[in-house]
């Protein structure tokens, strides 16, 4: 075990970030400390590397980001029963209190302090992470090695998709990201009748059609609702998986659903937005879903199992492989909106 | 049975209404003409009378309003079998066409081509009412018979309280009017652990506390955001019920909905509304839930269930017993916020 | 149109059953006359033609049997509006009083007074058959026409299937006629990780290989319990649907169902069953279904988006095609175990 | 802080109870130390005094028995941040593990490995108990304090009613030991419509009439599924709350459970049990549930939120109150069945 690692810092209280030679952490009673094999880009990686006013409000720098990754268990602290050197994991980097409402109650996403790995502390962006053992997630060999580092993102696109019926239900995704993306192949592989994708940027739009949706939409140049309600016999979809937070999208979306539908809500409005709640919720009888993170730890098996029965192909989703002291070309990729999903290794 | 009747009708696309004596209808194939002893009158037909803006887009003169009532089988025609002249009847009057998609799939509350008798036809603000034997609704004795009347708004309340779980749980009503009303009664009925009541208007909130409230908060003066998160140790209320259609009440619903919480949206904004989803909902991982009408007809037999077991006392919510012929003092009593619930007989 | 037709009878009180040219049924108000193209035969009619008890406390002779078919409208009656003549359709055969508790809160597929076309009244094993409009389904163009006439038991095994979580469940199907195989198919279609069968008959093993069982045991040489719990892990399988109805199969199942898992009960006992309620249930927190015949109708809404979707493939289930002359074969075929699922079509 | 205290132990492996002087315990890291001001009995501790073939397959002697208690924290391990010296208390007694598939999804009241308190480790009849913190369930002062030490068989009750919607249905409760008892009043107050009580000791069907069952029968000399049947009008209960284990009496309940119903089973049979599956579970499209121990911790906010509203009289199932000394009258009193709870405080 070396006594120091490559690690990316966010060093300062400015736009930017550093890669650094840091010590390697240990891990104390009830962690575990993992060998990161690989670690992916989230869009809240380039929120703190942009330094935006979110950022701004939540990071306590120095910080090693990174909250999506897989690797093998380097070392166990006091206490740890569930796994040992060597296995391979991941893990689930929302770190729940265990002691609210929300914890005790079966809402430990949603839990009222929770600490957020590679947002609050210290993350994966680095050759090694301490995780608490809680936390972590022990792959089943059957699980493609090359998914292994994007389980929350996955994660993210189960829960929103089994948050209600799904199978032989239409559907409508409206923002194509990484998580849009793996949420049309996650609603293909559990039965949804017909997946509508509705995006913005043209390289996605291709990506939605390769990971399987029936019609892929531009509200740029397309007539979004008439189009999908003209499919939809004029009914409308059943469901409405919302991944962009954008307020177009979202009305389109609303615009789309069927009366007694299920909209839910994954992508983050940056401010609010103004919707005509008696015609596109109340009237329609309609059922709308906050979705925050992954159901710890049901999400976790719904796809580990998932992907040992090889029902999910991700890989058009991973634009880029890099290595992690790469961090500054995948942010550049990721800001022009050329790159979906990198993934760093560490060198 | 006379040949004519009372009946008050909305003879013009204009404000206002007249008295008319009108010939008696008689019952079809599957229908049922009933003899009507009490009608309330809802908000509905306040906009009827006022022929404001939705009233003008949506009503076509010569029309008999009204969708409140009881009374009591006086006909029936061809291939009826439920009921039989004399029985005691209420009516849903929501009828929804039993052939597209929601009402084949237990959604018929949300039909897409439902017609509403009162408001597409004529309804009961008359001597006699012919209604579909498929929506008559054939009172238990066991049901105080003075609230046979308002089983329509009661059964909004009731739909509203039971689309979740209730029971245990701590309840915000915003909104008191009739159906909010009724609905602090439901909660507490259904074992609400306590009920925060907000309302602008005083006489309401004094029923509100009769009703079973816990706490009464006057929105313009009570900070009703602090009181209610310090009266639940700062986590919010489980259940929203928004009865008032305001976007101020609305933000302040959503502002003390806890994490994980449930909306459920009964009253209609009458434009849209902006509301931070990130915070309300999304992160909140909140459901918010549409409500429209009364389900039919499990509402139905929940209402009865609860009435005839004496769970509910409604009697403060009736401010009026008034005349059929007295409808014009209805309307004003209704406009100046005096009177919550009318009830009429017919003359 | 033709005034009379070749009908399959059971014209008597006793074992077999006749070939007969009787009179074309012709629609009345609200009903549908159907040209029959295709009828499959069930287990149902193999009970009437043997007269064994359940039959001679059923069945009042003549009778036409049938209840699973698809065909073209010859004509309709007075009031009907949702289909027209050449339309294709087929039918829910269950005709439910709507009237009752159950049919008034969604749940008409187990009505307190159906009455089954084809047990209770004429069904479709003939040239015409006369349908209540309320129970027709029209077709959609999408569907593979040859598997028309086998909504009825395909709707057994989504009811069944769909009556709880599915997506990323393991599964357990005790029992592989044609339900049972259908179970099979439409689990993998919605998501199911794993799909374990168990089967005494070989022929029905390998076709439910063929409908995409991961594993297919033989309770008479295989260890059913201790394959499947070691194949989970020692968990057992979160999913249990019980297709065969027999005390062996049902302890087996049980056996194997996970804690807090679920049981769905299809297949009928012929007798009151044995079971360690304490183990098999109440320390497992289990939950179970009790299923009958299909939802009216979001069972047809969700099969017609999945046979749209070209997501099940039945074929493996038709062992045989005949005429409808050729019943007495049909039944000889069902009778040895060699056919599955035998299609007729009327000469 | 003395350093012995008063116990009752499970000294032997044979019938009996001794009173002894043990050392006090110390709490460990994340273990909470509690002085125990009331203790109640449960028939679990019956089976345990008695040496009955259950006992011997799962008691290691030395044991102090007692799971149902309220004390004061009288001193905290390392760690513990939720308790502190003098907090009023109870506890979850079930200890799960964290760590199977169940804790992990929300069900951890049937972990796999749970260790129970009081049965497989040392409980609360003595004057000191030591809990894990996880396990503490800290006391709302508006909770009265003499049911504090009845949370466990109350939580039994409410995890059983509010299982399914229990708002204006009927309920059948076959069998009214202590939590057949407590689940009447626990429907009743949240809104069941009618509770029907079915119980063979005179004793104990009057205390059913007195937690407000609404009619109370009695297996021997009452036509009980008539009675129930007729008294809701040929249909039957909506819900099962079955709380006995015996045979004739799920025969009975299932009896008289509707089609579409809920049976809910707490009581535990001694041995298989045979049961008409196709007439009581599968026609009539049943949902049955095993139900174990009480949510952790969904039902202890259930309960806390229903004791603190002052919805619930547990009054009358408290037939005794003893000193901790006489342990032995208290088994001798609930051996003959004329004690329902006893509550013993340490001398």
């Amino acid at each position: 075990m070396p006594s120091t690692m490559q690690a990316i810092v966010k060093a300062q209280a400015a736009p930017g970030i550093e890669i650094r030679e840091v010590p390697v952490p240990s891990p104390g009673p009830g962690e575990v400390l993992v060998r990161v094999s690989a670690a992916s880009v989230c869009g809240t990686d380039l929120h703190i590397y942009n330094w935006d006013p979110w950022a701004q409000g939540r990071i306590h720098p120095p910080l090693i980001p990174g909250h999506e990754f897989a690797g093998a268990v380097a070392g166990v602290g006091r206490g740890v029963t569930t796994v040992k050197e060597g296995d391979l994991v991941s893990a689930e980097m929302h770190v729940a209190c265990g002691k609210c409402l929300q914890c005790r109650t079966g809402l430990a996403h949603v839990c009222q302090h929770v600490r957020i790995l590679g947002v609050d502390a210290d993350g994966a962006f680095a050759s090694y992470a301490v995780i608490p053992e809680t936390n972590i997630w022990k792959l089943s060999p059957a699980i493609p090695h090359d998914y292994a580092s994007l389980l929350d993102p996955l994660g993210n696109a189960v829960h929103t998709v089994l948050a209600g019926a799904i199978a032989a239900k239409t559907v409508a995704v409206t923002g194509c990201g990484a998580i849009g993306l793996f949420s049309i192949a996650v609603a293909r592989a559990c039965g949804a009748a017909r997946v509508f994708a509705v995006e913005v940027n043209a390289h996605r739009r291709s990506v939605a059609a390769e990971m399987g949706a029936d019609m892929v939409l531009d509200p740029a140049t397309d007539q979004v609702e008439e189009r999908i309600l003209e499919a939809t016999g004029g009914t409308g979809v059943d469901v409405l998986l919302e991944m962009s937070g954008h307020p177009k999208a979202m009305a389109q979306g609303f615009g789309v659903l069927r009366t007694g539908g299920r909209a839910s809500l994954l992508g983050i409005p940056s401010r609010p937005v103004e919707l005509d709640f008696a015609r596109d919720i109340i009237f329609k009888g309609a059922t709308v879903q906050g979705i925050n993170g992954r159901k710890m730890f049901e999400t976790w098996f719904q796809m580990e199992a998932l992907l040992a029965a090889h029902k999910l192909n991700l890989e058009p989703v991973i634009t880029h492989r890099l290595k992690l002291s790469e961090f500054a070309q995948a942010m550049a990729l990721l800001q022009s909106g050329e790159a979906i999903k990198v993934v760093l290794k560490p060198d």
